[in-house]
């Protein structure tokens, strides 16, 4: 089966695919799980040593799954968590993803050698919007290789593309051998949504990641993308959205004994 | 001279240079000079291949001094400017500049291998902010080293930075053998101002180019950046500009000619 006839057959599909409507009711969650949802997240270009060594030291306190940084901090990263912590996520193609191919598994090498445990990469955006799938399949599969055995994610921008490109980025990502896809870079006009994490869950079966990533900022919206089927979430505010759930939870066990 | 000395005696001039007030009188140029000075420029992620090519004929009509572009669309630039008219400007480490030295010496190999004329590469902001000037410096040699004959021109995105950092970027990019500083991404919290052009105009010198970029969306800007010390600006704005320069200048005459 070719790769535009699985694209073809999935939007095919899609005309029938209904979002749960309230979606998945938001589950009980441990504030350990939610930690260990969350990858821990400093890609503004002006972050300096000491708040990547303070995003660092929070991952090592909250157990969240991963830091995630632009290359250049990759090694200092891996030095200050060792190898039994969180794990160390730097991106690619960042965060335009319009820089060719062999520019992207060139720096997915570059980051794995820097001791990087897991790559989110952006797909040529501009290629998709013009339906040239198998550029993007290209790319994917060259990062892929290049990161050996490590888990590649598949940022699709969601806020620039259209419901049939965020269908098809997802068919093109699984086929490729990624693990991930991803909404966003939090570098663009929007972050995710309910919708699109709801669509993109749906795409890619639950046999596959989802990370939710740009303006996730309170608890609320980490638990109701967690709930609209992600299982990775992207964002600075991890400490105070695991501050937010400790209190929380806290709370809900306090009410229920009581009554 | 160490860089570090170099630095430290700008730094202390700079105490005693104060901005012409009002800028050097806007010069009489005409259309074809203020056309020549702008890099014709399309950044986005989602742009298309239709606006790619949209962007060369109107850079080969009005004679913009370049076309500047993402990697991935250098080689479709190239062959459609082919080598008489418009130059072939892309990006490097793109716009966080925060890939890497040897990332971007690889990205810049590859859009000079496309074709590329001259590169605008982002320089590692955390490392300039930390003042690990060597950092900065070994990068720009890097790039320049790569791209050969071809123009470097190094942003610094002067509005994550401070007047210090400022006037350290401009010695380290001439030191490190690049051709222009430039202010801006387009990408970050705002663009090139009158204040940052005037003080890198004087820091690097009457001999050096600067290049003033991010926000430059109508005549009086552009004739203001080039008063202020810019000798080139980037925008993706130029056709609008070049159109009210057209009418603002003809009116000019007109009214010259009846007085």
């Amino acid at each position: 089966m070719t790769l535009e006839s699985r694209i073809a057959e999935k939007l095919s599909a899609a005309d029938r695919f209904v979002p749960p409507n309230p979606p998945h009711s938001i589950a009980n969650r441990s504030v350990e799980e939610l930690a260990a949802a969350i990858d821990h997240t400093a890609l503004r270009p002006n972050t300096t040593q000491n708040e990547i060594e303070k995003l660092c030291k929070e991952a090592q306190l909250y157990h969240f799954a991963a830091v995630c940084v632009n290359p250049v901090w990759v090694q200092l990263c891996r030095s200050l968590l060792g190898d039994d912590n969180s794990a160390v996520c730097s991106v690619v193609g960042f965060p335009l993803g319009a820089n060719g191919e062999a520019i992207k598994a060139a720096e997915t090498r570059w980051v794995v050698d820097q001791g990087a445990d897991e790559v989110d990469m952006v797909i040529n955006i501009g290629a998709l919007l013009n339906s040239n799938h198998e550029i993007v399949a290209r790319e994917i599969k060259a990062v892929v290789a290049a990161a050996g055995s490590r888990p590649v994610k598949v940022i699709l921008e969601t806020c620039l593309l259209q419901r049939k490109d965020i269908i098809a980025g997802c068919v093109i990502a699984r086929e490729a051998g990624a693990q991930f896809v991803k909404t966003s870079t939090g570098f663009s006009t929007s972050g995710a949504t309910l919708a699109d994490v709801q669509l993109m869950r749906w795409a890619v079966s639950s046999d596959f990641g989802v990370k939710a990533s740009g303006g996730i900022r309170d608890l609320l919206a980490a638990l109701t993308l967690l709930a609209a089927g992600a299982d990775r979430l992207g964002t600075s505010s991890g400490v105070s959205i695991i501050k937010e759930a400790s209190e929380s939870f806290a709370d809900s066990v306090n009410t229920e004994s009581e009554s």
